[in-house]
């Protein structure tokens, strides 16, 4: 999928949202425990309820490997089941991997050859050679940690590096010369919304994929104040507060989160899209 | 696997061997590509011919994930066959990992909880608690990036980090706060054998993994005068060199190169270790 594309999406649905699967099977309603696929069973309701509001979905990669080869299947089974289904939706693969170059080429081919993903989450510690191999498929994406959204950020990424930028700034001004706006994305934790004034001064063009709104504390109307281009730019990530909502039916509060955050974006980019 | 019971395994094998089981399919001999799981029959022939020599295995998951649910498989009876037949062999998960820490807790579910890994690699750019939860379990081993073999190390681990520091060496400082000896190892590419000396100095007890002898350039002699400690410190991982080694018998060749190292990994020894 082209940046374009991804933007065409946005506009149509209204909606800047990516809904997380990080589908804990400690925390999916009892009855799909019984499926011979629960998380895949779980994840398919998800996706039913809230593929009209949603332009993308996230799978993180550590709640599948956790069940073995089953678990592996199941995150192909959901893959393949949006890209059947939604063909439109963008799909990450939220595996933040990061290796040399004969490995990250393995990477690459698990998320985008067998898998039918748009995008994988890297770590950039690895430097360009780790990052090159998935720029080598054709309208799929890298997706950059830049800055994260947990406490240990500050170990590292908001530390000075060379000078005056911090790490995670110079992350981003150096990674961004090795693709384009139309295959590289920077992760941008949105518990820290005024960085994002920075972010966009750095990368004006890029897509940014926030996480950290909901479970985490980030909030929408911010993010969107500080981090909004000309075509949206923005991905806002919502996992745990939209898959694992409370309710007497878990579909309905599923749904009523979701219509939610949808009304809020379809505010936000009514009032920053003309 | 406590530090002590490796060393105690380094000394009993006069060997610091670790073989990395980067099992490409395109170049695993033609005759296992026909059997119903050629990575594993791979792995197994490799593990029967040089368990002897070799302390350690290295499971790079990228070479199993390209492979689905199948290959992942094949990396969790792989990791079986080692545990169940030479329990004292120590077995690294070379996954890579990182990510905020109710992520991090379901990756050390996969490697420790569901398979029986010793120890999984994981890059530091997320900070401390993405590796905390690693270090919850009993005589497991977070292995850290440090200094990496690939050219894009220069991109961002051996820049200047906060002052004078390079940013792998201030990955080191922080981090070795964060564990003790016994879970916590670094990643340091041999091909920059010179600053082994420097990380000696920041890092005198902690084992090494030392990656890139063999197809990526680094020398062994060089890394053992630079690297050891008095309880030998180091892993020395080579992967290509061994398991594709050419020769009229692919097992012989393979037996030839290890049993090569062997020989000058125990002169090694013999010389530092009275």
């Amino acid at each position: 999928m082209t940046a374009d594309q991804l933007f065409r999406q946005i506009t149509l649905k209204r909606s800047f949202l990516c809904i997380g699967l990080d589908s804990d099977i400690t925390r999916i309603p009892a009855h799909f425990s019984k499926a011979e696929y629960p998380l895949f069973e779980f994840n398919r309701s998800i996706i039913d309820i809230t593929h009209d509001y949603a332009v993308a979905y996230k799978l993180n990669t550590a709640f599948y490997e956790c069940h073995g080869e089953k678990g592996w299947k199941q995150l192909e089974i959901t893959v393949d089941y949006i890209k059947n289904n939604h063909p439109d939706i963008f799909v990450i693969a939220d595996a933040k991997r990061g290796d040399i170059g004969n490995t990250a080429k393995k990477y690459a081919e698990a998320f985008f050859g067998r898998m039918n993903c748009d995008a994988v989450t890297l770590s950039p510690y690895m430097g360009s050679d780790s990052v090159a191999p998935f720029l080598d498929f054709k309208d799929k994406w890298a997706i950059l940690l830049a800055l994260t959204s947990n406490p240990g950020a500050a170990d590292f990424q908001l530390g000075r590096f060379e000078g005056d930028a911090l790490l995670f700034e110079s992350v981003i001004e150096k990674s961004k010369m090795w693709g384009t706006t139309d295959n590289i994305m920077y992760v941008i934790g949105a518990t820290r919304a005024d960085t994002l004034i920075k972010v966009r001064q750095l990368v004006p063009e890029h897509f940014l994929l926030i996480p950290g709104v909901g479970a985490q504390g980030g909030d929408l109307t911010e993010v969107a104040a500080c981090g909004f281009n000309k075509r949206c730019g923005l991905l806002v990530n919502v996992s745990r507060s939209v898959i694992f909502a409370k309710g007497a039916s878990h579909k309905d509060a599923v749904l009523e989160v979701t219509m939610a955050l949808h009304q809020e974006m379809k505010k936000i980019l009514g009032e920053k899209l003309v």
